[in-house]
């Protein structure tokens, strides 16, 4: 363990494999791990990128990265990718355009399932994504299919959220649901080179007029395409200003308190859930109370209140 | 307090909807209520429909109601209606068809909002069953519009679950999400006077050739017609036949022991948090230690212990 974390904290990518690893797989160590890091961790900058299957999000990721390494800054990619179990799966021929970063020791990609977590981004995922900031990335980019939960928590992993949409039948701004709209810092109007990108970046900025209080960010909209390059520059220059305004008033620090103090509380009713259960599983009092219970010999809040003061006893 | 739950016993009407408003606006009382109550409960066969807007649900309701009473049995109505956040709202014409029941002594109607609860059925919704139950009806009926999370909330407080569907595009099998599909006890294909009925029914038997256990309870599918009150007979023997498998096995007593264990481990986890919550309230230790994690001082996991043997020892 200690050997591990030696060769992480010189930035040898085996390491960070590895860590990384152990975090996906909850080992036994994993806590050891990220009580390690945190020191390390809140210096990258995460972007996530969400939008539907086939919307090219890969591709996209994949230009925005050359950007970056181009000055000469380091990436760290997470593809959350929940109809696929395994890396590649229905994604394979995004895995392999990705390939060309493999050989850069400025890109590590990562493709994570959603195992574990009902649709919604795994604990994991916020894991990975600490492991790849203290490892010492300038970026980190998220991908998640914007299907189910994962699309909403990418906001709660993300310091820039990018919605990507494409002209098409499925797409039409009437068809796309509010609450995705709302996550948005930034549009990308992917596929800018078929017919109809122009109305859905329109039908967009219409909708914002609707719904931006003045006050607030107003998400740029870009017409981009992965193919052809197009609009590429100006997708980062948006994602550049999103960030220096989260800087400028300090929200950026405010959020990132935010998301720490919730994480840290919800790891305290992680544990204290883990002690209910851990009485559960062993006959005594926290079974006798619930058959009482359900014999309806005391009544419910009578019972949790005594499993209450039992659980807050136990020091294990 | 002791007066209404003495008018309660005697099962005078104006103090159940009294005890129900209490419940719903979680009144500092309505913990001492449903301990009150508790004994009470665990009598009334609870039934529950969901299905789409617009598929007809409370006038198939109004139409079972009216078999019920004709057995001279009694029945609680509680219609959740997350469109409108208050009695009436959208529903205004289903509503008007249920005064009918207005002048009967046997029938009580309450319709409610689901506030607090995030598109799901809140827990004042299980409440407000308890109230019901343990005044003395035969039945509950709770009628979820099926959007969102309230439709797979259902089966967590119905003992048998109807599903209604209505031919239309809309509808049709294809764009029918798997989830709802699963917790029929009971589909009710209405509008059957309409064209295209028969090819959901079939389609729905289809389905379920494909996905049942063969061993497990395989829900009927019911044609009706709220309308002409086609099928209505043929929908309560399903109802009933699905009873009495549940009673058969003991299968309904199990499955009602489990509920009230995992209730009463809800409020235990309620009660935890909400000494928690007290806490951050306040200036003191836990908050000092999330100060302390959110300026790196020390780990989440080493602050989550901390405040998890700090609130454990708090007696309020």
């Amino acid at each position: 363990m200690k050997d591990l974390l030696d060769r992480f904290k010189i930035k040898e990518t085996r390491a960070l494999a590895r860590l990384i690893s152990l975090l996906e797989n909850e080992d036994p160590n994993h806590e050891e791990i990220l009580k390690k890091i945190f020191q390390q961790t809140g210096r990258a900058y995460v972007i996530g990128f969400t939008g539907s299957p086939g919307a090219g999000k890969s591709s996209l990721v994949d230009q925005i990265v050359r950007k970056i390494r181009q000055q000469n800054q380091t990436v760290g990619i997470i593809a959350v990718d929940p109809t696929s179990p395994f890396t590649g799966g229905a994604l394979l021929g995004d895995r392999i355009r990705m390939q060309e970063h493999a050989l850069d020791k400025g890109v590590f990609i990562r493709s994570m399932g959603t195992r574990g977590s009902l649709g919604g981004l795994a604990k994991t995922t916020k894991d990975v994504v600490k492991a790849m900031d203290a490892f010492g990335f300038d970026w980190v980019i998220v991908e998640t299919v914007g299907v189910g939960q994962a699309e909403y928590d990418i906001i709660n992993v993300a310091d820039t959220t990018i919605v990507v949409l494409t002209p098409g039948a499925g797409d039409s701004i009437q068809t796309i649901k509010a609450g995705i709209m709302e996550i948005a810092d930034v549009f990308a109007i992917n596929k800018a080179d078929l017919p109809g990108a122009d109305r859905v970046a329109a039908e967009v900025e219409i909708m914002l007029d609707h719904q931006c209080d003045q006050n607030k960010w107003r998400p740029p909209v870009k017409l981009v395409s992965s193919l052809t390059g197009q609009g590429i520059n100006e997708l980062l220059e948006a994602i550049m200003e999103h960030r220096s305004n989260m800087e400028v008033n300090d929200l950026i620090n405010k959020i990132r308190s935010e998301r720490i103090r919730s994480e840290t509380l919800d790891i305290v009713n992680y544990k204290w859930q883990k002690k209910v259960y851990k009485q559960l599983s062993l006959p005594g009092k926290v079974n006798e109370l619930l058959d009482q219970v359900t014999q309806k010999q005391i009544d419910p809040y009578t019972a949790a209140y005594s499993i209450l003061d039992y659980v807050a006893k136990k020091t294990t």
